[in-house]
């Protein structure tokens, strides 16, 4: 593992839906932002021979294989990019920080609890070793989530008193839509909650710098039986023609209530049911001294009531975040031409390269990423004894160890 | 009691905010719509003789009084309209409708259960005698909310899936705000959650057409003193220069999830600490086959998304509630020409007077606001035990006795 | 005419759209606000015998009359409020004036600058015996739109570089929409352009406090034969059976540019055909320090944009208009509470009784309706010229005769 | 020229703003999009040595170069990619062409009506020899607005009644910013009219497949003087410390009105004053049958009235233009996860490079984009001549000689 030679050799695992979305990232950050380490598309690792083949071509990666195992024992590989379902996870990051390398994994961090913890473990020895390593959680880095984050810390809310959070989507609200890895539990871990859940729960703590300290939660499944899947891409699926069907095994939705450790409550909510919704991941938070207002569907957009103006001025503006004093933007277009979902993973890539490039810990750390998995395993724990007030357990006292 | 002369002579307890309000429905509503009854604004009742009388002339009312047993007890009565603070409802109801008048309440119905049950009991008997009853959740008369009602009523949402419900207010974020009537449980039986939380329960269970069977819940009260106040009016009210400091004895807000009968999740949250919302009566329904959604603040307008359209020209409709097919609409302005919030009781009295004089059973009945009642109490008994899983106390035992 | 006794009695000519709309102002308008007099819905005045006396019982006026002389000669009148289609404005208005009445007269003025020039005078007239006089722009008496006005009467807009001002309806894009009284041109002056756009016209100048200096415009006929209506009320009409058409000889739509006489650019469109637009008044203002934004159809809106803000917070700002520091507001609803069409109405007529009662000239008066007049005209003119650049003929000249 | 290595070798002139947005296409075209050829970045060329290769190397071309001569030519360049002022694209256009060269050029096509005429009638002699051409209004390939160029084709909207563009900036308003190019008559050939103006006058024409026929307009300068400018980037400029200024010789603004050939009335406005406006490409067009709305700064947004569905139920429906089914987004991500200002771009190479590998004509060619120039210079002569109606010349004429 060098840089010095300025470049940081990418290895992805994982060619889907995130392998694209990463791969967009990594050939265009270098072209947007100035780093003190170019990115190289080395080495991209999947299953299938000829699709990773294919989408090394496409997709611009320089070689391919189809042995993770191989990619992460590569001298000349720097960054292993984890883009697979959550249950390889803990096995591939594992053997990329035993083998020094720098870690990039897609969130959830893991499908457990004690996958999250030893993963959590391993980066921290490694870390001596100048590994670094970081999770995924792309939104932190979407301009307008990150000038919340600047709204709140510069105490323009002042004591936060609410939050409330849903992450709607609604591709699998036909009960035709046939049984995708999303929907089993031994792939996923878990549905909506741990997918598109994680996120919210992740973004909020972020935010407000506060951590969920309790929850109580209900989770549902509404549609138990799904045709078995013929090939799926993306989010989107076809059914096998056999029609066999076989039992989803993750929840479809999943809400809870939650007090923060600062003293604000909170709402949550991830589903695939919110029929018209496709993407809609909403933050409100209000405070003592004003409020944000975020809808990822327009993510351009934030809303911010400032409640020490003028009562007769007062109102929530629409701040397009697009200005070159806006977090991440002076790089692109003028203002008012706006970017897309794509640019949060570019926005992420100039985080880790910046960071592993000068010597600096990314953040999100597999720590943080931790937390947020005691957040889901509280909620999935409430859920199980009927909605029963669930503490979050300190990950501190396990980094510790 | 006689409406021989097709007159229903409103005698009205109380002159405040939800007074105001009353009287300009009582004077609007006849001027608008083509009645078999015409009200008339016989007598207003308040406790302060100078400002009721002031009151009587300002808002219309033939008489006045500071006794409201003298106004119940008067044989020319006929509908009593009670617009007091919760702690009066129960006796003045009882009181007429055992003097055989018609009774028009205002929400919550009471500030117990007990008492509720009492009522709902009371107006059964008195019903035997001719008497009709009606707790005024007003906002089921808003248009676009009737709308949505007729819309889950035509299946065009099927199976409900997911209600998200929020009455956003922030009139006491500031500390300072001074501790009035509504911010005394003696008075107002609880804080955001009777007061605003009781709406956003009757409008979902009402467009849904589903109870809420159980739910789990936290309050806070996060300023826990405030002076004392001077003198308050609708929402707005001035400190005592003395300045003096009492503890504020009710909930600022109440968080909660819930299960609905129909098999529906659904999130409930009411507070007066959401800066910079006003009065955000949001309520979002998903259906298998489309969507609703609504907001308070813009309340001529319905958003409504409809699944079974062409895949490429979905997407939430903005209805401009105010054609003349809408519900109440005929009788007003040209389209586009938009109501306000006022509109919601005139329209409500416009519903009371065609029942009692055509001799049907208003809506929301006694019962109805009673097992609005039971919502609040499983609300609160979830908040004191831990957020623990309640499930609702079924009225109809009530009823039945 | 006396208001020794603090009451105005009102004697109002028409009941069909505007008279009711002007009732239900007229009956609250006292119930709301304390104002130095009362305002008696003493007489109302129509052609129908049958439909009057139904309109006086419905809307609540004491005595009703087929005969407008008789109600302008009775001394017992104090206010003469004209609500009748414009052809009739001004020899109704020049009566009353002569007779030494108040009177308010509906936009637009009158149909030709020849008649709106005479009113003017007379006013000028009458006002030497203590007659006030005013014309029903009634927008301008929106809350919002009272906002905007302050906003850049402060300075807070700086220079006004833009304008653009539109109303937008839909209610004849049906060819088959009958022939009613507003598309026959001798009874209504013109189409769109005196109907809609001459409220834009009227607002743009109030808010910007510029007069319109030249214009250049395009009008057009698209529906040109229409069957004939068998009835009427608002902007609804039923069509005869009988199927017999007639030419439509008003515009349709107006569009036109023009330079405000403080160096603005400005772009104005009145149109029936903007299929899906109910009643979309719409303006936005931009100047070199801040811009604001107004739909009718959100009436309770204001946006404001405030360029001397930091760059990075700056945004449209959706004001909720509904502060008690907001104008007109203080008498009605807490915040957030919305209002409607029709308290334009109850403004106005409270600005009037307040004027006539201190002894004030209320405004706008008919010289401004007469100002807007002249801009019609020249709209008119340029039509017919090519779209040739036509100056608006200055008010002023005519008054002083 | 040869694509039979399916490569298309790019050539590409110019390298600030439009430069780097054209790269950030070429290298994503073909990444996202299974093409019949490779774009390949061969060769970047700018007049400044130093950074000309920086900007080869960090926007990724193999090669640079600071003649533009040399580029076109080289013999293994396939396509000239023309993104500089406007001064220089005739010039560089006839070359290219006349070296067989495919030429893509960014708009507006030239500066002059004459020069438009000289490329278009070139591009028609080099299309005899296999070379293609293409006019770069990247707009047309936004997902919605090729979804309202659908609805309109698939009569949706009915008889187009009413179009209503603006293209609002406010870039300039700080009467400080210095005097870039785009602000020198000499260079940029006009000033918002032709650089956004010239957008809208392409997009309405594209969406309803009309012309505009004749206009009459007004233009604009507010400000006159500008301090000199030090360094440009982009929109964005400092100024020259010396503080010399220099006269500004385009137009701040221009607004117009127009008929289009197909019987619809039009407003135009392109600024640069707009406060708070910072890319509000805004067009709504409306219909006998329907209407469509956009705005730029919601792109990934289409708002859809269909009048012919029931009348309770219509309203402007939000259509989140990220489907699958949608124009250009089967290849992007999943719904609702929205693109941004820069994929205009990648789809129009896309098209771009499907048209000239299978040997087809791309659009909008340079004849569509002389008669926007036509246009233009209506516009520009109607308001040199006091708003006069000025018709635009037909384009065909001057095609055929």
């Amino acid at each position: 593992m060098s840089t010095t030679d300025n470049q940081l050799r990418v290895g992805m695992v994982g060619y889907a839906f995130m392998g694209a979305a990463h791969s967009q990232a990594w050939r265009t950050v270098n072209r947007v932002y100035d780093l003190p380490a170019r990115a190289r598309m080395a080495l991209i690792c999947g299953r299938d021979p000829v699709k990773v083949a294919e989408a090394a071509d496409r997709l611009g990666w320089e070689e391919h294989t189809t042995d993770w195992r191989e990619l992460v024992a590569r001298p000349d590989i720097d960054v292993v990019d984890i883009c697979t379902p959550g249950d390889s996870h803990a096995e591939i990051a594992l053997a990329a920080l035993a083998a020094g390398k720098h870690v990039l994994c897609e969130k959830p961090l893991a499908n457990s609890v004690a996958e999250a913890r030893e993963m959590t473990a391993a980066a921290a020895t490694a870390r001596a070793g100048g590994a670094r390593s970081m999770c995924g959680f792309n939104y932190r880095r979407v301009p307008a989530v990150a000038l919340m984050r600047q709204l709140v810390a510069d105490g323009r809310l002042g004591e936060i008193r609410h939050v409330r959070a849903s992450y709607l989507q609604d591709w699998i609200v036909d009960p035709q839509f046939p049984l995708v890895w999303r929907l089993r539990k031994e792939v996923s871990g878990s549905g909506a909650l741990g997918d598109i859940g994680a996120h919210i729960i992740d973004l909020t703590q972020y935010v407000t710098g506060q951590r969920i300290a309790g929850v109580s939660a209900v989770t549902e499944t509404f549609v138990k039986q799904r045709p078995l899947p013929a090939e799926s891409s993306g989010l989107a699926a076809q059914v096998d023609g056999a029609a066999a069907t076989g039992p989803v095994t993750v929840d479809d939705a999943a809400i809870f209530i939650a007090r923060l450790d600062g003293g604000a409550l909170a709402t949550y909510e991830a589903t695939r049911f919110a029929t018209g919704r496709k993407n809609a991941l909403r933050v409100e938070i209000n405070g003592s001294l004003g409020s944000v207002a975020f809808d990822l569907e327009r993510l351009n957009e934030l809303e911010f009531h400032d409640a020490t103006r003028p009562a007769a001025e007062q109102g929530f503006s629409r701040i397009l975040v697009t200005e070159s004093e806006h977090p991440y933007l002076s790089a692109w277009w003028p203002p008012g031409h706006i970017i897309g979902y794509e640019h949060s993973f570019t926005h992420q890539m100039r985080d880790f390269i910046e960071a592993v490039a000068t010597g600096v810990d990314p953040t999100p750390s597999f720590a943080d990423a931790l937390q947020v998995q005691l957040v889901l395993d509280a909620v999935v724990r409430s859920a199980e004894l009927g909605s029963s007030w669930t503490e979050v357990e300190p990950a501190l006292a396990t980094v510790a160890v």
